[in-house]
């Protein structure tokens, strides 16, 4: 069934948007009477009926709601360094969405190459893959911080830097405490410096290897992804 | 240290090609006495030392050899639909490079929108992340085969299919025994029919599940060389 991507939906109608209800004409060809399926990226899954068709606008009326649809039973926040190639960063979006995250924030690192990031463009990017997926919560994305930021003011839930540095280092299967939060920091192309290292172990960062292979900068972060994912399964 | 990838070292001296020569000279600025890695891709990891260069031609005197450098414990053949957008299945085979993988077999299944694949091209892909992450082992691209020869000749080891259809499926954790050799199929953008699930399943091939989420194909072959790669670890 057709799935759209409605955020702002509150009541039992609803109404796409311009954009949205031009897919539904000119690619979908929905008529009224057919049935879609809505996600609210909040963890709402919808059966809709058209129920009105027009060029600019379509109203749905919301037949049956599911909360908490697919709900995961841990939270994963990844931190990292956008790479210099953006359509690496833009990868990553995807697959993480796939295989399953609830929070990306791009950090800025002392060997950053890449100091600017566009949030809208990538949003999008995460929001089709949410569609592509059927994934009923849409990762959040923030906007770029700095490492010291994101460092100092992480609270929740298990901590861990990934990083390449000989140092006494565990894999997550040896420390991942599962049906939990955490947050995971990936360092730039060049890794993390040995200061920030020190920073983060300050506040309580635990050191973690993801393998024996060199990996780059997002295919780490998907690793990490993917562990945690696998570890909670 | 600046790698080559020598696979047809034979003796105590090695002359790098012409494009690796240039690559020498005019990016990395190589001259006499300074050292460098070579890897043959079949677990040879050798230092060597520049003895002369010119514009086309640098010849290498190895110094020190280790045998079996980074060999894995275990053997991983994945056999894959080819994206219809191949800028995928690239990304798979970077990636798959990177992560840990064997042996790759783009295969040619009944829903794929794919039909044909330039191997040469996408070898070099390969090269290239063998290079990026010292993999010691250059991973085998096969060339494109029918899924039903694929399934009918593989003969050695574990036999996995991964698929999207309701059935009894089990998941990697549930089944993989470690140390040892395994294949696993992943179909096309569609899945694989009916009839090739029968057809695998004749050849003793177990369903398999990659978790709950719908993946992309690229995605779901680079999640079971993750699962594998992990649990092998």
């Amino acid at each position: 069934m057709h799935l759209f991507y409605t955020p702002d939906i509150a009541a039992e109608s609803y109404f796409l948007n311009e954009e949205e209800t031009k897919h539904a004409n000119r690619v979908l060809r929905l008529s009224v009477g057919e049935k879609v399926n809505l996600i609210d990226g909040e963890g709402g899954f919808y059966e809709a009926e058209i129920i009105s068709i027009s060029k600019r606008q379509a109203e749905l009326k919301v037949l049956h709601k599911i909360l908490n649809y697919g709900k995961r039973n841990n939270r994963l926040h990844i931190a990292v360094a956008p790479t210099k190639n953006i359509d690496r960063f833009e990868w990553f979006l995807e697959k993480a969405t796939e295989i399953g995250i609830d929070e990306i924030t791009p950090i800025l690192c002392a060997r950053s190459e890449r100091k600017e990031i566009k949030v809208e463009r990538l949003n999008k990017i995460i929001t089709s893959a949410v569609k592509q997926s059927l994934q009923s919560y849409h990762p959040k994305l923030n906007p770029l911080i700095s490492f010291r930021k994101l460092v100092s003011s992480s609270d929740n839930g298990q901590k861990f830097i990934a990083h390449c540095m000989d140092d006494n280092k565990i894999s997550l299967k040896e420390c991942l405490q599962t049906k939990s939060e955490c947050l995971i920091l990936v360092g730039p192309e060049g890794d993390f410096t040995s200061e920030e290292l020190r920073l983060a172990s300050d506040y309580n960062f635990k050191g973690i290897t993801l393998g024996n292979s060199r990996l780059r900068t997002e295919t780490a972060a998907l690793e990490a992804c993917f562990e945690v994912n696998f570890l909670n399964r």
